[in-house]
């Protein structure tokens, strides 16, 4: 048998955290009194922080194919995780991973996961205290508990908007959706280069962090969330969390050149700009005056904000297109 | 269609989550800034206490099967996290949970599972923080993350058991290990009410919270796990985070009455009692001086104690029958 057809069920559940897991454990990390190998980890959170938790999970056949790139999947089941770091304004530290693998999963697709975990973990500073491996008798899935810190009382919340605020988002809005249909077939992207960019914002969120500390340290928003479910089901969120409604124009949407060149070409995609997932850009509201700190965090931080709309006291959110409003087939993905 | 017999795909993600777990969320939770809703938690670990966090899951197919009570399978998914925060000495504080449900989950299966966190939640003083629901497309997949506190430095770990230290276990061993040899229809118990009780013991595990403040607070042991895949299999993974040895006497074992019929009707089953899972019970090691500290706090909490082995030099776990070595098919569970 060659190494890398060996599968997880010939090296059982010990030797596997032994050669994949144990080797990303570092010692001396920070505030980790205990990492893994022990029942629990024991953490370290300091006097001035408040802890910051959360959890979110990708699972093989709904956010992943099986032929997917195990390397861009560990490093995508940090990055979701960290956008949701990033949207309350924190500083990531740790994190815990709970596996379900098929017996049959190979130890070189184990040994690229492990990488991705590596790479992002190393580029953002987190590292894992723990987890848990269990045999999965369907596809693989894979849950991550990401822990932060912010300042006690600066975590940005959802709720807060208020009547009157502009509506702004970080980043480009729709590529990941865009991606999502050029990788299954269901578009085509205007050229290659097009079609990698717009996977490669599938595959790999940015995760705002230095943007959500900026936003946090500035004290400069009423109310920020990270967009994973669709810019129009998520703002609806944010408004419900406040009371508010919301008005936005499409024609403000901060487009990527790809998704531009495509919504040129046809512009029955513009509902799927506006509903696809997976932006995992940050969307916040503030006062007007606000702005130009938000302008100067955007220079420092090289991560641009868009203004997209305002809040209302409306009882919806309101998508207008050349002033018009513009009806939409669904409002965001739908789990079920 | 029957209320009853409605789906989470009917209901969808935010209905279920408005519906079923919302509804566990407590306002003035101890220590939750913000809690379900947002991004992440914002959660205030107290100036003395360090954080304990643990992930276990529960997979369909594996740990449970369709038919199982939902209202046992909630329980169990709490109190097998609670075991590992009560191994560390801790006292638990909130939860996260992370589902992975297929689309024709029934709500009545849903909200019998949410009734059963909702019991071990209260009974155990544990509040949901926050979570995460995704579809699945093969079974149930349930993934909580625990965490608790414990006084600086006073965690039990693993690691630290000395040559000479005496081994103790909490309440008895290989009911659980039984009890699902009995429901799987492999065993018979010798009647009813022991059948009952050995399923209880699968069922719903004790979590020693108690036990395991008292000896964080007397600091008594000098290693401390939960047994969950098995007493031989777990005694190795401390004796191997210590460097050394055990040996155990099989007539020391503490039985339930239950286990002792099942097993002098049948001395085969020995190996099945020192290797099976899902004991979660206290395994410790200690100075003979602290066994009368610990039989103390046996009295305070009324959760018994058994001597058992002793820790060796050797590089092994000797098992002893009647003072001669035992062999074992196999040491422990094995996920894969």
């Amino acid at each position: 048998m060659k190494e890398s057809m060996a599968t997880v069920a010939d090296l059982g559940e010990f030797a596997v955290i032994r050669d994949f897991f144990a080797p990303l454990h570092e010692t001396n990390a920070p505030g980790m009194v205990v990492g893994i190998g022990d029942d629990a980890a024991v953490l370290a959170v300091p006097r001035t922080q408040q802890l910051l938790a959360t959890v979110d999970a990708l699972v093989e056949g709904v956010h992943f194919s099986g032929t997917d790139d195990p390397f861009r999947i560990g490093q995508k089941a940090l990055r979701v995780n960290l956008s949701d770091i990033a949207a309350m304004g924190g500083l990531p530290t740790w994190y815990l991973l709970s596996l379900g693998l098929p017996a049959a999963t190979s130890t070189a697709w184990l040994a690229e996961f492990v990488r991705g975990l590596q790479v992002t973990g190393a580029e953002f500073g987190v590292r894992i205290a723990g987890g848990n491996i269990t045999a999965s008798s369907a596809g693989c899935s894979i849950h991550v508990t990401m822990f932060g810190q912010v300042g006690q009382g600066r975590a940005l919340t959802r709720s807060g908007a208020q009547v009157g605020d502009r509506i702004l988002v970080t980043g480009t809005i729709g590529d990941a959706a865009l991606g999502l249909a050029v990788r299954q077939g269901r578009l085509q992207a205007v050229d290659e280069a097009d079609r990698l960019y717009l996977e490669g914002r599938l595959d790999l969120p940015e995760a705002r962090i230095a943007m959500g500390l900026a936003v946090s340290d500035a004290a400069v928003v009423h109310a920020a969330m990270d967009i994973s479910d669709g810019l129009v089901a998520d703002l609806g969120h944010l408004c419900q969390a406040g009371g508010v409604g919301a008005q936005v124009d499409v024609e403000k949407l901060p487009l990527s050149a790809a998704a531009r060149r495509m919504v040129e070409r046809d512009p029955e995609l513009w509902p799927l700009l506006l509903t696809g997932g997976e932006d995992y850009e940050l969307l916040v509201t503030a006062t007007e005056g606000a702005l130009e700190i938000l302008e100067t965090l955007a220079r420092q931080t090289g991560v641009p904000w868009t203004e997209i709309g305002v809040i209302t006291s409306a009882a919806e959110i309101e998508i207008r297109q050349q002033g018009q409003p513009m009806s939409l087939p669904q409002k965001g993905w739908r789990h079920f």
